[in-house]
């Protein structure tokens, strides 16, 4: 292991890597990114990651989801090490979100086979199909796992109307094979994944990497108050029933539940909200609103559903208000394989990197993946907590430090084992 | 003054012309009138309110601004009694807000006319221009009292971008005649409107008529508070610079500053807001949200002010906002003639209603008046206090009662003083 430990990425190669993706899809006005999946942008990534496999002397394939793969072949028939991210952004997004953790898994592949080390089983470079959901949910890792079927592949459709089926099939991919990409998990052992951390706390302590020991679960609902719209001038206030007012009560619940019942990691969020008719000189007679609430622990996040749920009956009991509920989205945590936040932290000490061990308040494939695998993360830091942005920017430094870290992870969790020698 | 008192309105005539009026502008499908300032249908409902008058006997006329006049004119060379209210309606409207104090007008003209009835001075019915603010004011009023200038003039325009010149033009009127419209002061005695409440209180409390005391004033500021947008599952609560939470602790504050320092008329809506980017996922970087105050005393208002400001400083202090304020309006109260509000609390008695004095928290062509005459207003009940809707509604005892009334106080102001005979 001694020579392993010795083995160190090329930042340039990242860096080059980094600047050509940061170069596809990007909409000279903005500078923002529009890369998004199955755009004639995210095709063009898709390629040029293939033509870098290729390169590297990795064996290039994609299956029905249109992921790519990326494989260092062993001489092992033992499940594969899956390292990686996703190519896809959101409009308007920076050049790090995704496209980082593709480009240092495909770093770390070409270290290990330039150096001719031999894994004790493949290791997998993937890059996910729609990570942002620009299609609703996560489709390249869902389908990976095969949490995904035919009909909700076929009513997938964008913010405008397309359908996935159409984007898809504009682009050469057929849409019927999407649940082919349902890979064996008897080949599969753990998915390692380096991402920006799109928060604040790394950036704002001065540290080089994250380990992520949970990714939060959330659940999202979207909400109306419903009242009475009324002459702002002539109706009295204890006449009113303002469902704006309701909603203020509300967001003002917001810190004494998280306090109450949250965990460190608990976090809520209105951040929607139109008021009906909505005119200066009316009492809002309707609210629609959205509330985001995340926890990295199950249970928090069910006893959070029923203080937001009674919060919002006692408003609306004290307001004569009546209520509207609908919950869109409800994922339930991960917790990260305590094994691979082990070697990680080994190897924070080993490369003598400043680090903390962290939650994700962010989803990622990791999640989904964490569903049916072992799974581990690695954050490093967003310079000011910006994401989704042309501003999004980590340090070369932290780049570096983060990508050395998940090599030495990947040669961790890929060693020929003692007691097989 | 004996047969005087036994003088009564024809409700069918009234109904009658409730109800051609309620014609004019109609929208099939959602039952609400269209008869804003300058459309073809407030131009038909001039025409036809001029023929009204015709048909009654009085003198028509209109003037620069495209008010319209009826005038019963007397023997002396007294100031003239000034009686009515306006024709144009927000979109969407009901039958009543406005028309009723034209009609209602009409009618004790009509019956004042017919009985031979010869008045100490000229009574003017007027019908003022858009005094729902299509182009931004009280145009009608102002430009009667003289409170514009041509520079405003020139610059109104609707919320379509069409301006108030272009609207008179395309209906054959004169814009630049608007300056001319000013009355002199020494022509005019007084005013008096009868207007639906707007508000729940009457009809809450079963009463026929409100005598209002005072107009309310009112302040309306267009607010933004700025903090930043983030991710809502990455950045923790702690670290955020959430600008709804600082309009949802803002609107908190509005019960405690109206106990603290509002008259028992004191009103604060926010009615409008909108989140800024405005997605689920995202901490709320800027939310733009409208105040409207209304109190009946100036200086209580000022005090409001100051409060509303400080809270807002305080609030961007605790939460690291910042804001932008822009103050769009600021009307003056305005104390109703405290002999006209004896002499309509007489005739209260004298019919046998059921009567409240009351404030008007809407401001009414009656308050620009204010500004320079001695003015006084009766208020007929809003069934459910519904208005600016097609269920905008009033009984018709109601109508009847408040038309009567308003009979009353024209016979009592306009009598030939005993100390002339």
């Amino acid at each position: 292991m001694s020579e392993l430990t010795k083995m160190r990425v090329n930042l340039d190669r990242i860096k080059a890597d980094v600047e050509t993706l940061a170069s596809i899809g990007r909409c000279d006005e903005d500078q923002g990114l529009y890369r998004m999946a199955f755009t004639d942008a995210d095709i063009e990534a898709r390629k040029w990651l293939l033509g870098q496999i290729d390169k590297a002397g990795l064996i290039s394939r994609s299956d029905g989801a249109a992921n790519i793969f990326g494989v260092l072949a062993s001489d092992h028939d033992s499940p594969s090490l899956v390292v990686g991210s996703h190519l896809d952004t959101v409009p308007c997004a920076g050049s790090l979100d995704g496209s980082l953790g593709v480009v240092v898994g495909l770093e770390c592949l070409r270290v290990i086979n330039q150096a001719g080390y031999l894994p004790d089983r493949d290791i997998e470079l993937v890059a996910f199909s729609d990570e942002e959901g620009r299609f609703g949910g996560m489709l390249g890792s869902e389908a990976f796992i095969g949490n995904i079927n035919p009909l909700s592949v076929q009513h997938a459709s964008d913010a405008s109307g397309l359908s996935l089926s159409e984007a898809m099939l504009s682009q050469g991919l057929d849409p019927s094979k999407v649940m082919e990409a349902r890979r064996n998990p008897s080949t599969i052992d753990r998915y390692l994944e380096l991402h920006i951390e799109q928060g604040p706390v790394l950036d704002h302590k001065g540290l080089n990497v994250g380990v992520v020991d949970q990714i939060t679960g959330l659940f999202r609902w979207n909400l109306k108050l419903i009242g009475e719209s009324n002459h702002a001038g002539t109706t009295p206030m204890e006449m009113r029933r303002d469902a704006f007012m309701g909603l203020a009560d509300f967001a003002h619940e917001i810190p004494r539940i998280l306090d109450e019942i949250g965990s460190e990691s608990a976090r809520a969020t209105v951040g929607q909200a139109e008021i009906q008719p909505g005119a200066p000189n009316t009492v809002p007679g309707m609210v629609a609103f959205t509330l985001d609430v995340r926890d990295t622990n199950q249970e928090v996040l069910e006893a959070l559903k029923d203080a937001f749920h009674r919060a919002l009956v006692v408003i609306c009991r004290r307001r004569q208000l009546k209520f509207d509920m609908n919950e869109v989205s409800s994922i339930d945590p991960v917790r990260c394989d305590s094994e691979i936040i082990k070697i990680l932290e080994e190897g924070v000490t080993e490369l003598g990197l400043k680090a903390l061990r962290m939650p994700s308040g962010a989803a990622h494939d990791a999640q989904i993946m964490g569903r049916q695998y072992p799974v581990g993360m690695i954050f490093v830091p967003s310079r000011g907590g910006k994401s989704h942005s042309p501003d999004e920017w980590t340090s070369w430094t932290d780049i570096e430090a983060g990508a050395n870290l998940l090599l030495h992870a990947i040669l961790k969790l890929t060693a020929q084992k003692q007691s097989l020698k």
